[in-house]
Formats: structure tokens, sequence, C-alpha cells
């Protein structure tokens, strides 16, 4: 986790605007636009919110909205719509899609807030302690150092793989270890490579229908393809 | 039906390239882009090929495809996949979406290539011609001239709207008339507002799961809602 709130009202003193790459943010962290206020924000909601593919959001400060045109300019922009700001009438058709995974947004906000008892406070804590658990799980069965604190962790945690998996080429889109990883064990998870020189990385993630045993089973998997 | 071959061609013998915007063609007139090889190509396919929204094309001719950039640049543009070239590299993959649609498109030319003996041929055929008796259908029972030659209508036909439809003014972003057809008939169908005086005009489709009967219908409910 950015401490963005810090970054946003820092940039802001100095004049600079701050687009936020929320991504992840919407379900994994409390998220207060109203509070935050960056220039804008930008996050997905088929992550952790889990609605379709497809739905996400764009959130532009009211004094920013007059000056920002999207990219592929369609209907809305010479069709005001009562009710409905220009910003919205720019932004909202830019041509023929279908807006299913938009209309699921409230319902899976509803549903996932359903699941536990102390709703998505409850949700949202307990993704966070599953993956502090996977990652130290993860940490000391492949014998690798954790690369930052645990309160700086979300529902995710980035790990380096193993010294047998470091220096090895990358052959196609996906690395060979992931590949095996599917094909013979049915996990998906991502391998990362990044930094100079270059290290290799997992990527876990702890959403509620995870628990620990997962990443005992990729600990295992994982000394199987190394 | 325009004669976009011709014009094509004609235009292309000045210098100028073309985009069709070809949106209602595939499944409702034989296209053959081998053939018509215009600059570039357009079209949509949750249209007359029945695949769910968010199906459609651009096709681009070898020559152009290395100067054509998308308006929205993503991963593709600096990820050159094997096999792949890197016109599809920059275009296909814009930002993350649910691409279910384009799966579709296979299926769905197979299956609507088979409801009939004659596969496409005759199904572009006979919706052809219940798109012709349509129009005369309605032509005769609203007592409304034919605006063009049956030869120039594929599968669809507009026509003028009544003389008591003509020089009301538009309400909001649906007509009064639309909405009662809809709520009291159950019949969506588009009205359009074109032409210097302005004039109002209705647009029937015939596709295979509507008959004769449909516009009958149709016809009634407009003296109805008139």
């Amino acid at each position: 986790m950015f401490p963005v709130s810090r970054l946003v009202r820092e940039l802001e003193s100095r004049g600079v605007d701050t687009l936020v790459d929320g991504a992840h943010a919407p379900g994994m962290l409390p998220l207060d636009l109203g509070a935050l206020r960056p220039a804008a924000y930008t996050g997905n909601l088929h992550k952790w919110v889990c609605a379709p593919k497809g739905a996400a959001f764009l959130w532009v400060r009211e004094d920013k909205q007059a000056e920002l045109q999207p990219a592929v300019i369609s209907h809305g922009n010479n069709t005001p719509r009562p009710g409905f700001s220009p910003f919205q009438d720019r932004f909202d058709w830019a041509g023929t899609f279908d807006p299913t995974a938009w209309f699921c947004v409230g319902r899976a906000i509803d549903f996932m807030g359903k699941l536990l008892p102390g709703g998505w406070v409850e949700l949202r804590r307990r993704n966070h302690q599953l993956a502090v658990r996977a990652r130290r799980l993860l940490c000391e069965s492949l014998n690798v150092p954790s690369p930052c604190p645990e309160r700086l962790l979300g529902s995710m945690a980035t790990l380096p793989l193993p010294e047998p998996f470091q220096g090895r080429p990358k052959a196609g889109k996906l690395d060979a270890e992931q590949l095996l990883l599917y094909d013979q064990f049915g996990i998906e998870v991502p391998f990362v490579r990044l930094g100079a020189p270059e290290r290799r990385w997992v990527r876990v993630s702890a959403q509620i229908y995870n628990s620990l045993a997962d990443y005992e089973y990729l600990a295992r998997a994982l000394k199987e393809v190394e």
C-alpha cells in the first residue's frame, strides 16, 4: 500500500495534480474519495468488488471536470441529457458496448458486504489477515525474505521466487513454471520480473474463497516446478 | 443500400481513402472485403449476425495498417506477440474488458447460417423480402409514399410517419409516441428526425424471428398513437 493521501497532499502543495491508479483499491481498502479528493482517481470493480470484467470507474474532482476530454468522443459530447453533467455526457457512452458489467456493480457491493456478519470491514480485515499469513507461510516454506513490512500489505503480497527460479530467461508471454502450475496443479498465479538486475517474483491474493491451505498447496507446487 | 464498391473505386481514383461505416452490412449483405478493399471498413456483429453487443470489427487494408494508431494505446503497443501483426498488437487489447462478445462471433455466424436450408444466402434473401413486404404494407396502410426503390433495400426500411406525427416538437430523448408504442403495445421501433424542413421517419427491420404479422400490428398501433 502507498500513502496515497499524503502523496496527493504533498504534490498538491507543489502545484502538481495527481491521477491515482487505484486499480486494486476498491474493495481492498477503505476508499473515501470525498476525503482523498485527488485531481482524478480510477479504480477497477472486477477485482476486489467481484463485479464482472469491464466494471471500473473514473472519478474526477469537480474543478477538473471541465478541462477533461475522453480519448474517444461519441454521442454524449453533443447531446446533453437532462439530469446529467457535461462530464457524464462526454464520458459515459463512447460507443456501442455491453454495459451489463456496470449494472452489476451495486449488486456486487451488496452481495460481498453480506458474506460476513461484519460486512465489508470484516471482509477486508479477514482478507488482509489471510494475505499476511499466506506471505509468512510462503516466505518460510520457500526460504525467501519478506520484501516489506506487514503493515504495508492489503489483501495481496508479492514475494521473491526462490533462487532456482532466478536468472532463467523469459520464453513466451507466460513463464514456463507458470504454465506448469496451471496445467499440473490447477493454480493460476501471476509471476512478474522486476528490478535491475532483474528478479522474479510471485504475487498471491487473498479473497474470501481462499484459505491458508491454498497457499500451502502453492508452496508445495512451487517446490515441484522449481 | 449504397453502391459502396463504386464509391470506393471512384474516390480511390481521385486519391481519396475511404473508411466504410458498414455498421449494418455484415449479415445483411454479402460482404467480401477481399474484393471491396477500401482503406478501412468497420462493421457491427451484434446487429444482423446476432452476436452479443460489443462484437464488432475494424478491417484495415495491409498498406494502411502501419500508419494507423488506436485512440487509446495500451499493452500491445510495446509488447509484440509471436504470430500477431503489429497492427493486431496495437489494436486488440486497449484495456481490461470482457471479450466474451468477441468469442461468440464464430458461433453466431455458424448458428445463424444453419437456421434455414439455404444458409446465409437464404436468410439474407428471406429478410430482404420480408422488409420489402413490410414496407409495402406499412406505406399502404399509413398512406405514405415509398422514399426509395425496393432494390435499394437490405433487411431494413425507413418510411415517413403519417402527417399527424409531423411537426410535433421533440420532448425528450425518445419521442412520446415511441414510448406509447413500447408501453402500450410492446413495440420497440426507432423514430428519427431528418431533413430540412425536418420530417419524422420510422425504421423497421426484418430478422428471421419476424413475420408480416408484426408489421400489421405496428401499422394498427401507429394509427392508435398518432
